[in-house]
């Protein structure tokens, strides 16, 4: 595997990646295709970069494996870290209408991606009704997420915004106590979260000592899923499962 | 003037105030007109409730004139403001997919609004694509003041933040001193900077000593504009003046 891509990957492939995707939902078969032909798949290393902001933007991405961190960075060279994408979601799509990208995006971990032409999806949006309502309709819900962040940065104190992120890992709500891996290291977890390292640290020892969750290494336990809801979403408008 | 609306009003003079919005950039004049032909005018007053969150959504609206806060409540009653509605904006089309409003609305001074049948942009979202285009151009850059504010939660201090809340009211960027007044009044602004009043007063403090500025009841000035965005942009990633 090499940075330069899988060309042995197929187009049928890439076809049935594609499908499933939100933003492709009863979006012509024909165009789907057409995208799917001009795929190209890319492995980024760890820590590698992908695109950089404001660079002029001829690429968007369908992440299929990994994380890419988006982040812009102030003038004294701090980092802000605006989302941390998962593997199934698209990246850099909305410099379709700007030309350029507003974020950087760097790969957490080693990362498989298809990359697509965006020049494509500009000539679609222009003609294929269905893919721009769909792409509204994405818009939106990512707008929900931001909006609920920000609230949670507002309101809630660190210890609930680590509960809160926990909880969101909680895939299986069935059961009162919840054994997960945490998807990336603690220091991106803090970052994520707007929190420096030491204020991470002080903030977890607080949440272990209210609801009893446990950490070793990249393992969390929560003993007991609803005394963690109670306490983390306490300071929240909205209530454990999130929708979301 | 009363709550119920102004029906001397006319369309014509409705249509003159929807065309020059961005979301109707473009749009076929007979679908604007049916618009204009659909809105009603209504007066709300101070502290007055638009519309509750998860309330059924049948009405958008069109801000003439005033201010309208949107917020959340958390489960103990706590309110998270998640925008501030200027004169010029629309509220509410967000529910146009959803069939009910994602924040609640209410009015931060006497405020006038025109009043618009959801049902209305629903169908036209169905069949007009330029209105889509354009509804999708107006969530990215709401989007963008989103992903702004979530840095500015994450990386600024509080003191920080008010500035950069004060820079944006610089309208004449020419002038190195500036007099202007606030849009409303400071308890609402700390809440809106996701702050508790007397964390705004030690910040405000700060902010004087540092930068030169002064208050007086609603009047600031601002003796040195450079100043002020030296001290609050060093943690922000774009720089004054902002492009949004």
């Amino acid at each position: 595997m090499t940075q330069q891509g899988m060309p042995h990957r197929s187009a049928h492939h890439a076809d049935a990646l594609l499908r499933p995707l939100a933003v492709f939902d009863g979006v012509d078969d024909a165009l789907i295709a057409a995208f799917a032909q001009a795929a190209r798949y890319r492995i980024l290393a760890k820590g590698q970069m992908l695109y950089l902001q404001d660079d002029p933007a001829e690429s968007f991405y369908v992440l299929l494996r990994g994380w890419v961190k988006c982040f812009r960075e102030t003038f004294d060279g701090k980092e802000a870290i605006t989302d941390i994408v998962p593997a199934g979601q698209m990246l850099g799509d909305d410099a379709a209408s700007r030309g350029h990208y507003s974020t950087s995006a760097q790969a957490v971990e080693e990362t498989e991606l298809l990359v697509l032409p965006l020049a494509l999806l500009s000539d679609a949006m222009r003609t294929d009704h269905q893919l721009v309502l769909n792409l509204l309709e994405q818009h939106l819900l990512h707008q929900n997420r931001q909006r609920r962040e920000i609230e949670h940065l507002s309101l809630q104190n660190a210890s609930q915004r680590i509960g809160c992120f926990l909880l969101r890992l909680c895939h299986d709500r069935q059961d009162s106590r919840v054994t997960l891996h945490l998807p990336y290291d603690k220091t991106l977890i803090a970052a994520r979260l707007g929190m420096q390292p030491e204020t991470f640290s002080r903030a977890l020892a607080t949440l272990k000592k209210q609801t009893g969750i446990a950490m070793d290494g990249p393992v969390a336990t929560i003993t007991d899923v609803d005394a963690l809801a109670r306490y983390s979403c306490s300071e929240c408008t909205a209530s454990f499962p999130c929708e979301d």
